[in-house]
């Protein structure tokens, strides 16, 4: 096929009259050298002196920095204490404070909170958030149970701590969560006021996980949900919307509880999760919690389901989710709610953020909203690791680029890019910028199945299982099997034609096969002309036809198109039990047999080997689990089927199985068999990898040899 | 299931060790309160007042700007050039100066060019590139070719602008390119060396299309790459690695060959290529260009396939491929090659980016390389847009934050999308970044079908056409019709049982069905358990069934597994020639047939009412294309057959279908048949959208009604 190209120039004549325009409204010199030096008439442009029409270089940084906020802290009552005090730590104010003039960006050499901090950041004095301010968030209950506590003595405040959900209190708690509350508004304001390009409010105790109702979390007062309130009301004008970015490991209830049924508010908060398993551990930190009413939408959970994330983890969730959504909100306002203990070295995080890390995702917040920006501090318990993030955070603010990520060629882990296209897709109801973003392939599936459709659908996985009954049927003469007493499709079990005279039965328990497949990346389509189905058992099934062992072929349907509460495990279980005991046993001439599972049908031979001793006959059990959960041997019928268990079986992972994920060098415990991970990735690989050794193992427990022995 | 939360504080006793260290190393006052007022003693801490340590923000921009570049210019030869000047024009630096000067980021009321131009930008002085430094890049023919115009006279000047390759000369173009190259030198060499934090250089002519041996596109010199060069050589020990990134609407060729073998420069273009027929219009700026031996995966050509793309997609391309990558091959230092011939209101490049836009791509480069950069202008053709453009950039670089994006709600065009999907899966061969990113769902099938697999593998097509049979044999008592002469597979034609009874015939042609199916996002293997096969011309059929039609039901497989110059299109018009020609005609009671078509398949029927007079059988034609190419009818035996076609015909498209875009209200041409736009999105949702208005026109065509008439 040839092409023609135009020529570059001659395409811009297709819109003479624009050109035109503009060349009668200003030729000026040296359009064209030689006529210019021929006329030597110039037409003197003079464009006056003018102050920089720029708004946010020349200001300075704020910074709100209180030594009072220090007084609020956990009475002893042990040496224990003393030694291992508590993580939130009067001292972690300070070591932020004290780094920043290290590096010369304040100036206060005693370190006392002077007033004139030097030529980058300005000081923004903390002051206490006033009543009326406090309850536009929290009760008034809730004041009032704080306010108690400065005139409570000691056994008091050390009942009252007892009794509360990780908070302490002493005299001093009242005041410092007021002027911790009361910095961040006034951090906030004079960004908005625009007294200062940014600001940065290094206060304690920290504030998001405190709710309207109740402390929590060594938070007493939501200090970012007061600041935000107290923002939307005084400057209706210029700030209608505000962006609350909370990457503080932990979820912030309080703070999301505060604006959940808001669309001025849109929260975003990454976290761990973990499956509820992290504090705050309750639902509503949850990836599917994305607002009410009018407020669906404005709220966002990016939840880690395991801890040791970092860096790649966190400029996957800012580049796919947080800024393309946040760009969407168009805020006029943005706060970091910033916990650094996601960073490196913080042991209640157990994560692995880079300082710089914290610097990139605060430049690229910093694109939105004009650069208005407030940094407020919430949790971080290592204190070298909080001082060295807010350090680098600081820098942003003042104008610095960030320095490059340590390890950039780290790829994330899969969990949390699973978590981030979860996130996409269920956020993809209410922000275009996610319609044609990873994570919407099979978005189609999930949205719109009509009532219409169904009557033109059928079930992908009944075609698959129909194909390969055609194909054993015509390469051995295989045969279907029925089954009494459960409801499963037809040809859920297929046989060799002479089951009936076979000694030696290996019997294959799998999955449906899987399918390779290039889907449009933009309407989540299959091509079926394109696409393979790959069936990995049929090596096994050729190697033991080969050898001329009878062979028992089971296909668990992962799901059935008509029940809903159909659980694929559980059929397993039925049906090998149900097999085992009306047909195998019975089988008069059967001397040996080895399973071999793949997928989640292998926990049908799990189950069944607990269930029945069956060891007789069943000389081993080789098992292909890919990702799929492992499945403890409960051993019913004998407490030594364990041990057998354990030597008879090979269970074989995939190399990104999550038992091993944070246990390189831990096996999972004897109950689940002989575990062994494989090296490759995917459930074909690993059975191509590790096929001899499984083949060799069933052997050995014949007592065969292979060919090459 | 019930979790198990543990307290906030006491996860962190899991690593009491760090804390004591922590502990023991600075126990300052304010811990505690009652213990901090008690013992009144303090550890005074002293902080030593110190320069900041912060390497950037004191700095200035430099600019790099020459009234002399202007001497290069078009010799008018016609009042038509006057008034409708070359777009490669004199006063395009000239404008971009006067801009910054009328914004206070510059101080020079006469814009003559001042020396000193204020606090916010240092003026770098250009200079003549020396002979030396454009050998890096360029032939001694080259440079010698370029450096006699400078002595011809004006005939010899029109004879070579008109030999050459979209340039022009006078006698100042020598100079002048050597100057524009000197000046991009200099701009990045003042960055290097630590004297402005980052630099705009305001030349002319361009440079990107200049190739080692050729001038092109406007571009003498090659400044970008004589500078990269010149960097690479002279600060060996700081610049080991230098990221350009191209943002001209052109590809820069002339860039892209300079380092096409190199792997310490990754050039990323950003492009219209349309197939090849836009400028430059060769091969190499194609997506799959990516570099060679050492520098293969070190260049990346993100090329878009249609004009009008504009903010939306120059925002994705940034978050899903530049920073990623660019951040993985971690620069030491940034040039931007920075045409604004994308940017709105640019008729040569008739695209849409937003001042704003070009704002925030710069935000996020700047994030990169400790922001060392230098912005180097090339193209660009409407005065005012690049004066904006470049206003807006250089406010990044001096510090200020980017404005808003105008519709920052806008989604992105799906050619564009698709494009982007495409550059990531073949990037992915060379960057980690891109390992679990959008487009690479099927990577496996792409990359991995080793022998081994062969054994194991079957199509999914097939699979599905046997599920069709065995339903339609089902409930329908339909058969197979075997075709002589073509190779396709045995169940390729069903019919209706009594097909030599029935008077009317409907024809069905379509493609195998649509798959719907959630691919894991990771692997791209589809669950065949949660996938479902919709097969839209199921309705079709049914209908025909109950009008007691007979039906001939063709499904034409888009890929053949064994053969590899298989097209399914030109199978399509095999199978219905052949058809028509061996078993329609000679059908003994036909009387009325209309042809229903879908998908590719649909090219078949077509091609058939074209090739023979099938005007006697033959009623009309109703097809669903979705967006699928149109294929119009080439009257071969008579024509009338076209407008016969056209009266008796509907095609109805997708909504998305190409031949709407940037046609909004222009229709296919008449060959096309009557080709109507589908309201809906999606080939199945099309023939729901339309399935009233396809039979109803089917059964005018019959002279019979349907039954709710």
């Amino acid at each position: 096929m040839s092409v023609e190209v135009v020529k570059k120039e001659e395409m811009h004549t297709l819109d003479r009259k624009h050109k035109l325009e503009d060349s009668q409204s200003e030729l000026v010199d040296g359009h064209d050298s030689s006529s210019w030096q021929s006329n030597g008439k110039k037409k003197q442009v003079i464009v006056p002196i003018c102050t920089p029409k720029i708004h946010y270089t020349p200001l300075k940084t704020g910074l709100c920095y209180d030594v009072r906020m220090r007084y609020h802290a956990k009475i002893f009552t042990s040496y224990f204490e003393y030694i291992d005090p508590h993580p939130e730590d009067p001292r972690r104010i300070y070591r932020i404070y004290k780094i920043l003039a290290e590096n010369g960006l304040i100036k206060d050499p005693t370190l006392i909170g002077a007033d004139d901090i030097g030529d980058l950041m300005l000081k923004i004095p903390a002051r206490a958030a006033t009543d009326e301010e406090i309850l536009q968030v929290h009760s008034k209950e809730h004041l009032d149970s704080i306010e108690k506590v400065s005139k409570m003595n000691r056994e008091q405040l050390l009942k009252e701590t007892e009794s509360g959900d990780s908070v302490y209190f002493n005299n001093d708690s009242y005041f410092g969560a007021k002027l911790s509350c009361g910095g961040v508004i006034e951090a906030c304001k004079a960004v908005v006021e625009g007294r200062v390009k940014n600001s940065i409010a290094v206060v304690r105790p920290p504030g998001h996980h405190a709710e309207p109702e109740a402390a929590g979390g060594f938070c007493l007062f939501s200090n970012v949900a007061v600041a935000t309130q107290n923002i939307l009301k005084n400057y209706p004008e210029s700030v209608r919307r505000i962006l609350i970015l909370d990457w503080d490991i932990h979820h912030g209830n309080g703070t999301q509880k505060a604006f959940y049924e808001d669309d001025r508010v849109l929260y975003i908060s990454i976290h761990r999760y973990e499956g509820g398993k992290y504090y705050p551990g309750t639902i509503h930190g949850r990836y599917d919690q994305v607002g009410e009413s009018k407020g669906a939408g404005f709220n966002c959970n990016i939840t880690w389901p395991v801890a040791e994330v970092g860096d790649s983890e966190y400029m996957l969730a800012f580049e796919e989710v947080v800024m393309p959504m946040a760009r969407e909100f168009r805020p006029d306002f943005v706060i970091i709610s910033s916990g650094f203990d996601a960073a490196e070295g913080d042991t209640i995080g157990r994560c692995h953020v880079s300082p710089s890390c914290y610097g990139h995702m605060t430049h690229m917040l910093k694109s939105l909203a004009r650069g208005n920006m407030c940094v407020a501090l919430e949790g971080g318990y290592s204190l070298d690791a909080i001082a060295k993030s807010a350090l680098s955070v600081a820098k942003i603010l003042i104008g610095e680029p960030p320095d490059e990520l340590p390890d950039p060629k780290k790829t994330p882990k899969i969990e949390a890019v699973e978590m981030i296209n979860k996130v996409i897709r269920i956020q993809s109801k209410h922000w275009n910028c996610f319609k044609y973003k990873n994570g919407n392939a099979g978005y189609k599936f999930n949205e719109e199945i009509t009532e219409s459709l169904i009557s033109r659908t059928f079930p992908l996985q009944k075609a698959i299982r129909e194909e390969q009954l055609r194909q054993l049927a015509k390469n051995y003469g295989f045969i279907t099997l029925p089954l009494n007493e459960i409801e499963v499709p037809e040809d859920t079990i297929l046989c060799s034609p002479d089951i009936f005279q076979e000694k030696t039965i290996i019997i294959l328990v799998h999955d449906t096969p899987e399918i390779w497949a290039a889907g449009d990346t933009i309407t989540g389509l299959i091509d079926p002309s394109t696409s393979i189905i790959v069936d990995s058992t049929l090596d096994f099934l050729k190697w033991a036809v080969d050898r001329k062992y009878g062979v028992i072929d089971v296909n668990v349907p992962q799901s059935l198109y008509e029940q809903d509460n159909y659980s694929a495990m559980i059929t397993a279980q039925e049906i090998l039990l149900n097999l085992w005991d009306n047909f195998i046993k019975f089988l008069p001439s059967i001397a040996k047999v080895a399973f071999i599972g793949v997928g989640d049908a292998y926990s049908g031979i799990v189950h069944l080997l607990g269930h029945r001793d069956t060891r007789t006959l069943v000389k081993s059990s080789v098992s292909f689990v890919g990702r799929k959960p492992l499945k403890p041997l409960v051993p019913l019928v004998d407490e030594s089927l364990s041990d057998w268990y354990f030597k008879n079986s090979l269970v074989f992972t995939d190399k990104n199985h999550p038992c091993w994920v944070d246990n390189e060098n831990k096996k999972p415990r004897k109950k689940f068999g002989r575990v062994l991970r494989c090296e490759s990735d995917g459930l074909s690989s690993n059975m191509q990898e590790r096929f001899e050794e499984g083949t060799d193992f069933i052997l050995d427990s014949f007592e065969e040899w292979s060919d090459s022995d």
